[in-house]
């Protein structure tokens, strides 16, 4: 070690040959705000110096070009890309991402302590920096049963983890403006850790109350006056642009010359096309910029600002001591990327990435699936248990607690796509518990066949919708069987299928695969009739219980206005 | 604790009472960079809301007066003020100083680990913030014998202290540029802690060098250039207004919309003479808003940009959360104290200290002299040993090695006030190693009797200097009989002295008699005919080992060119 750094020292002070030197660059500085010419020298992954360097075993001619520090997704759920995190990683290296701090909650709701463990041991050998938050709300409430619980003394283990920057998205709002117990035991379990927010529409004395107890974040904001409070109040502001969330361009009046060094970007969610088709942070930077951010401070608050915030040293810029996490830009205006280096060797380049993963899935993640046998009984809705139904909304998760007239058949109420009133079904499937919640679902359009999928946020039961109870029945035991995954059936005959084998939610696959096959399953679900834009999209957070007016989660038919 | 969690939390959403309303208050908020009229809640020491809050047991009505979080120096040592800790406090508070970074590097050259521990333990109970950083380079070098070693073990068990913030300032760049094996071994102790950086005149690829190893800070920049390349490389900019070195205005125009987040202000020395007469951080704003800074960029670069750095949270911001230290400003131009409060406690007012201190001196920092016998034979100079002199150069510390012809007795080399020729002596006083160093010194000017001070840079041993070997021994023995302290002796008579019976270097009266004291120790020295700006003052650097062209250390004469 001590020899490393002196031949660093030679590197830097006398003319003895780097690992690599990056010639004819145009710097990005983030300290600055400028724009320098130079070389850049690299010994045993990290930056020595900046400057007129020479000498090199490697030397990377970029002729010109931009040379930035990759990118860093400050708040991401890289499940909602349905990919097991090395083809995540292939998925965003090649966009010029370098690092994420990823919240992996859904993983974390299936599989626990273990889950979590399983996923950051997974991180240890990717090109790409994974910095993890301990989820903090497993499960989401206690109106759905969730494979498994984050307990204090679980998110105090997780914590001590080395790659942990803190404490995940406190969603639990509820729970910290009326001081729960349970809540402060875990904002003690961070102790000083970062506390990562989530206060979607919390503002005023409600923001008080929540920044005082210790988030310094939020993610959450949609409107512009929302988020100037929580700058004000001292968090830092996540602009969020995610496969739906696009909160970024409505915030962007607030990133000022006295803000911008506590605003940073972040995506959240993205889903698995978006990151095939379009980009991950690369995008956001030129929809940042496109709307008149300057590129410099743009690229600061997709890179130190994030860093900074999550006391993540030598990440972040193009400085002595820094990590040569980089990426090579084309210009900073649509910041095309033409290669990403990771510790000073190449990654990815023109889109592809140049690393090999294994495919490998921990133990821990697979065979999750206890589920208690099924059968159409199960499926029965007692006719005067049904005279409310969950309104879906194309477009959005929130629904409508809906009145209806349900038909019925010898007592039950059943489907009727005359009246687009659907069987809607919740089968838990961790623990044998036997729970299956039925309901009615208007909105949905399907006019044949049912759809059935386990990924159901956030406890991640299996959620189905049909027209018949026997084809609901199908499509749940295909999911099952499948240890996880979507399915479409009709007239008995399944018709589609894909499998998420890892912890039930995530794929296996490459992403191009993951895209094409996740395209079908939709496309396949318009054939059966539903007119939603992503039948399966809507589906999957058709048993959330936290989020207003109605579910049918495994524990049954929930009003939450 | 959950409790008083809980009060917070009702306090601010429903109108239960706070314990301290700061009404009708002019908020400083760092976070947007503007100032908000508002109300600020307090409950148990830390704030919970900014806005309409109105209802408390103790109502503080600000009449429009500005409220700011209260300052903080990121690099002093409070040593420097010849104050004990709690008269440090004392003297900075009421110019609403919160909270200080102190390297007591001056303490643990005397007393070593057990010194740190006391000046550590002597923190806790003060309304200051009072954070250290743990000194790095004890001994300064071989060329002095110093009380104690700050050996990489002690460094480590320093750094266990939850009130350290990293590793002080890493002085020996040179060891740091050469790759020395203790030095990585004390870089490696620091861990992922915060290494502060001394680096004067480092740029181009020295610069790299250094900053690749770690600090991420420097304090130490005089010109415009080199402060510009230290920003660049990722330093945090450290704007210093000391007693005598005074580059905040120098390197102010750094200062941009792209580099603020990056800047702090700090003192590095304040002598209490200026603490007394001038004050502490609110003069450094006073002076850098004059020049053109924005105030409350100027309020963020003295609070949150130094906490953050620092990772000090919860203080540094007027947000929910944070400890309510706070200061009342008249305005924002002299930034004219009204009032100080820490922890919700006013604790100063109208420049004057509100709280109590103890009187009590740690053990470990009493009876730190261990001198072996001294006569005056010790300080005879053979005249083959005084071809050489020290060349003192009034208001600096770099000293000139001179060719000189010294007046010889005897065949020893004596003082000669016609040609400015005086003894320079320094006398070990830590181990009785019975070490005594002898030169000669032009330049100081004194035309009769003899100096003695125990302040003595970076080893504090005695330095003395003299017309007359009598009067040398006598004002010697004088500081050694006090335990440590300046002495002027005329004739075999003492005419003026200052105990520091504090680790020999700071007093354990209250400011004002010290600065006081202090004065006429120098008038004194004036009176026996030293022309220069502060005899005792230059005195204290004549030891020092690090420092070119010539000194006279316990070892003997130095030539450092």
């Amino acid at each position: 070690m001590v020899a490393e750094w002196q031949r660093a020292l030679r590197v830097a002070q006398i003319d003895e040959p780097a690992d690599v030197l990056f010639a004819n660059a145009q710097v990005v500085n983030v300290f600055t705000g400028e724009v320098e010419p130079g070389n850049v020298a690299v010994v045993d992954g990290r930056i020595v110096g900046v400057g007129d360097y020479a000498t090199a075993h490697q030397i990377v001619d970029l002729g010109g070009a931009y040379l930035a520090p990759s990118f860093i997704d400050g708040h991401i759920h890289t499940e909602s890309s349905l990919l097991w995190l090395p083809q995540f990683a292939r998925a965003v290296v090649p966009h010029g991402t370098g690092a994420v701090i990823t919240d992996p909650h859904e993983i974390v709701n299936v599989a626990g302590l273990e889950g979590f463990e399983a996923i950051v041991a997974a991180s240890h050998t990717l090109p790409l920096g994974v910095h993890f938050t301990v989820p903090s709300c497993v499960p989401a409430s206690p109106m759905e049963t969730s494979g498994a619980v984050m307990t204090v003394d679980k998110i105090a283990a997780a914590l001590g983890d080395p790659h942990t920057v803190g404490l995940g998205e406190m969603m639990n709002f509820p729970g910290v403006l009326t001081g729960s117990d349970d809540i402060y035991a875990k904002l003690q379990a961070a102790s000083s850790r970062r506390r990562d927010g989530h206060a979607p529409g919390v503002v005023g004395r409600r923001l008080d109350a929540y920044c005082l107890s210790g988030m310094t974040s939020d993610h959450e904001s949609t409107q512009l006056e929302e988020a100037r409070e929580k700058l004000a109040r001292g968090m830092m502001l996540m602009l969020r642009e995610g496969s739906t969330e696009h909160n970024m361009l409505e915030l962007l009046p607030l990133v000022t010359d006295a803000t911008y060094a506590r605003c940073c970007f972040v995506s959240d969610d993205r889903d698995c096309a978006m990151l095939l088709h379009d980009g991950h942070m690369n995008v956001t930077l030129r929809r940042a910029v496109e709307s008149g951010l300057d590129p410099v401070r743009a690229i600061r608050m997709a890179t130190f600002n994030t860093a900074d915030y999550f006391r993540l040293d030598w990440i972040g810029a193009v400085a002595p001591g820094y990590w040569a996490n980089l990426v090579v830009l084309d210009d900073l205006s649509t910041f095309s990327v033409r290669s990403v280096y990771f510790q000073g060797k190449r990654v990815a380049a023109h889109g592809k990435p140049e690393f090999d993963v294994t495919h490998d899935i921990p133990d821990a993640l697979l065979n999750t699936f206890h589920m208690a046998p099924l059968n159409v009984d199960h499926l029965h809705l007692p006719a005067e248990n049904a005279r409310q139904a969950v309104g879906a909304i194309d477009g959005q998760i929130v629904t409508q607690l809906l009145e209806v007239e349900p038909t019925v058949r010898d007592g039950l109420a059943v489907s009727d796509t005359d009246k687009d009133l659907l069987k809607l079904v919740c089968v838990e499937r961790h623990h044998r518990t036997g729970n299956v919640g039925v309901g009615l679902i208007h909105g949905f359009g399907l006019r044949r066949g049912a759809l059935a999928s386990s990924i159901a946020h956030d406890a991640h039961n299996v959620v189905a919708v049909g027209v018949d109870d026997v084809d609901i029945l199908a499509a749940v035991e295909v999911v099952a069987a499948m240890q996880g995954g979507l399915a479409a059936v009709s007239d008995g005959r399944v018709i589609a299928q894909l499998p998420l084998p890892v912890a039930g939610i995530l794929s296996d696959e490459p992403l191009e695969a993951v895209a094409h096959a996740y395209e079908q399953m939709e496309h396949t679900a318009h054939e059966l009739g539903s007119q939603l834009a992503s039948p399966f999209g809507l589906l999957a957070f058709m048993a959330l219980s936290v989020i207003p007016e109605a579910r049918v989660s495994d524990q049954g038919f929930l009003r939450l206005v």
